[in-house]
């Protein structure tokens, strides 16, 4: 397919103004290399002038040889002040010796005189001499036009006289930014239209692109309308992520037009990745994937309501809107409140459990769902505890072991130095161990101490780690009372499975996603003998 | 200013549909008495065919007397087994007894045949049939063309005659459903366009209405598009709540009417009251805000980088699509690893520091900062923690009190009960205390044994109180051995403030909370004898 728009990433530059959005320089790496692999063609990689980790970057990144992607460093037009030969910040630009750059310039009159502080004239000036002075210096310039739509319903020649100095200083492509995304679809278009009528009348076959924020929850819908109207570059995050609301989300960009609007891009063969390549940065981000996302959450294709849940098991296209597949995501039917006994059915087919509707066991095991909903457990990310509830019900499985007590004791020192220790005291099949363990804070301390006791007897429990830990915090008007929810993951060789307990207590709802982690190990390697 | 659209919520039907979305009958009528205070036009309350809770929610709903709300009953169309006046889930919205009532239809052709399996001619009679039936018992009746935009792509000849029959049966508005979410700006207004031409050709001047899904990021955009092209109801959820990734977002749709594109409805001059709405919606359902969410997120209106904070304390349309009070929210101004003097310099000033900008502490607090943030401390929720560390810098605040250790045990019985008990010495003054308590949980323990040993020399601990206790698991790779954050939310009489620790240790993490708060409040109260 004819390569006619170009994905321009800035999470690494603009997503990293977003709260909580902290990349370290090792990151940074990392998520250039994932995304020439996925075919991003341009990664703005930062601020060379304004931020020594960013330099660090582009010295780094030049090691390592990218099969595709154009890493490209962003920058602001001289000081007024300063020849541009002698800004500092044209002159880093240029030092990080990327095969793409780009420039922001100001549009908005305002900004001329609140921000800069410098006369209209001025910024024109500045606009054309800094492009000028990179332009022999680069493969590829893109000039920012920062608040072009703010500026453009300001005052409208002006923000033409911007782009044309652009032009005249020998950019490949005016970025349309919308800054402060305030801009509604209603409106957007009109301005493309007329920047358009605009280029015509000058003659100019220049390239246009597009750069929005979320801020009016309209930043996907702007960046597609731009698209259609024309735009060849467009400009976003991962996931969105980017200041106040966030940029342009990229992953709900390239599936529309890939898949609904049949652009072509490098990319776009390779969007059976985007769910792994969107996690990969909020894990990267420490951050827990948003389960609402658009085409990669975790919530995306899941069905809760009874009937569509059998309508989906008829015929998927009745509930979604493409085959999760084409975007790495999968189909998952939800456990919950509204679940009815369909829902169990399909979950007990896929744990390979053979059940009747008519079967009482059915109707037992929706009814302890509830109860145990309404005590805060969830099982959407635990289904491993989900499967033992049902097999308990069920009358399987055994039990592996016999509590006859746990202690944990956390002590702090007048030096401030705090140790934890955990003992315990557990029998198999009649035979007692006591054993203790000191850890890293109490549940790693009971943990260690579990599985030190439990190995003698079951030896493959070494092969099994803790990979997760997750707390949260349920009812949240009763301070260190609240009860909370603990969600564990674990994993062996050949699986991952995930385990809940919820008690007002943290050492009791961990001791009960434990108990269950374990417990499942264990019987899975049981059944794989069989 | 003239009503000329309709805001129709359906946060308590489709957005229960929701992941981890789930409201109590109490939670679904403390909703519903906020959304007509804050003027929403109809709040559609449930299914009462498909759910006993719904049935009881209608029951109890009509004790109250609302100001303005039409509470509104959701339903399908009659089996096609049963005549209108047998069918039970028709009769359960007659008994419901509503002002309003909402029936959907099947308008795609695959959802007649896989989905009901009738023949197509069947379903246009159900529609037509149940529409009449309901008629007289109900002030405002809704047809909801279920899949309309789909249907209309595969067959818009059908799709037309399910809105005829609608119109027939005695509909006051056809609500267009974007069902699966799929439907893109670039597509959505020539279908619109068709329907429009297609009741004009048949002379009706029946109201039309939007309801969208999210499943492309786009339900903000399509809605709003679809109210430009004259649709007179707007549905949709508070902060887009609902199933797979959420329904049109109301919270971002209604400021976007009154404040951008001039629209007037009741709530329109109430949206001031919109952040504190949204969030007490998420309280309910016990999910934190979203803090990046248009308009009333916590970030919606924060700035991070060092220019934006200089520019925005010049000129705040600079960095603002709009003025965060109209929508009840407010700018903040964020400490972060982007954070230069100036945001620094900006919170001192907020707490009453006088610092100056050349002074040699506030490069010492901001070098400080990058380091404890490279740790995992995060100040954005914990600003008592921020002034804290600031005023330490300073030299100030004084040591309340010299912990000479304390200890933390839990231990379970084999009966399986599980105590904590905390017991600490500390001195005020160089008067020794060596107190202890049992607590519901370790923290909670400590918590308990550290306020009872203090209130003795500072009885103004008794007026704090923590509120909340948040627990986030920092690195995800190493289990139980994680680095977790814990920030504590605390309040007295007259203010609230929260305070944050980090350690792999919680009890550490929880320590380091804890005493912050207490000496927040203390050296609070003693500023304020002053």
């Amino acid at each position: 397919m004819a390569q006619n728009v170009a994905i321009y990433d800035t999470t690494l530059r603009d997503g990293t103004q977003a709260e909580n959005f902290n990349l370290s320089l090792e990151d940074k790496l990392r998520i250039t290399l994932k995304f020439d692999e996925l075919g991003i063609d341009f990664v703005e990689g930062g601020w060379p002038g304004s931020n020594p980790k960013d330099v660090e970057y582009f010295k780094e990144i030049r090691k390592y040889e990218l099969k595709h992607t154009k890493v490209t460093a962003f920058g602001s037009t001289r000081l007024f002040a300063n020849p541009a030969e002698q800004d500092g910040n044209l002159n880093a630009l240029i030092a990080a010796k990327t095969p793409g750059i780009t420039i922001f310039g100001k549009t908005w009159d305002i900004h001329v005189h609140d921000a800069l502080r410098i006369e209209l004239a001025d910024n024109l000036l500045i606009i054309e001499e800094s492009l000028k002075y990179l332009r022999p210096h680069v493969q590829y310039l893109t000039y920012d036009a920062e608040h072009f739509f703010d500026g453009f319903k300001a005052n409208p020649e002006y923000a033409y006289a911007t782009l044309d100095r652009a032009i005249a200083g020998g950019a490949d492509c005016l970025a349309l930014c919308e800054t402060n995304g305030g801009t509604l679809p209603t409106e957007l278009s009109a301005i493309i239209d007329a920047v358009k009528a605009h280029l015509k009348a000058k003659k100019s076959t220049i390239q246009f692109g597009i750069h929005a924020h979320n801020d009016s929850e309209c930043a996907v819908a702007n960046s597609l309308i731009a698209v259609s109207m024309g735009a060849t570059q467009v400009q976003g995050t991962a996931n969105g992520f980017g200041e106040r609301c966030g940029n342009a989300n990229l992953t709900s960009i390239m599936p529309a037009l890939a898949l609904k609007m049949g652009y072509g891009f490098t990319a776009a063969p390779n969007l059976h990745r985007l769910t792994e390549v969107s996690h990969f940065v909020s894990e990267l981000a420490n951050l827990s994937p948003n389960k609402y996302q658009p085409y990669v959450g975790q919530s995306a294709f899941a069905h809760k309501g009874g009937i569509h849940v059998s309508a989906v098991q008829r015929n998927p296209l009745t509930y979604e809107h493409m085959v999760p597949e084409k975007v790495g995501n999968v189909r998952r039917v939800l456990i919950s409140d509204l679940s009815g006994k369909s829902n169990v059915l399909v979950k007990a087919k896929k744990m390979g459990l053979d059940l009747d509707s008519k079967d009482p066991v059915v109707s037992a095991i929706v009814k302890e769902l509830k109860d145990l909903e309404n005590q805060g457990f969830q099982y959407e990310g635990a289904e491993a505890s989900f499967e033992l509830l049902m097999r308990r019900a069920m009358g399987t499985p055994k039990k592996y072991f016999d509590l006859h007590g746990f202690r944990v004791m956390s002590q702090k020192t007048p030096d401030g130095v705090l140790q934890e220790e955990a003992t315990i005291r557990l029998a198999v099949g009649g035979e007692e161990v006591h054993t203790a363990a000191l850890g890293n804070g109490p549940v790693n301390a009971l943990d260690k101490s579990l599985r030190k006791a439990l190995t003698r007897f079951y030896p493959n429990l070494k092969e099994m780690e803790l990979r997760d830990y997750k707390v949260r915090v349920l009812a949240s008007e009763h301070g260190t009372e609240a009860r909370v929810r603990v969600l564990i993951e674990s994993r062996d060789q050949d699986s991952m499975w995930g385990t809940v307990g919820v008690s007002p207590d943290i050492i009791e709802a961990s001791w009960q996603a434990l108990v269950d982690s374990i417990t499942y190990k264990l019987m899975k390697d049981e059944q794989n003998r069989k």
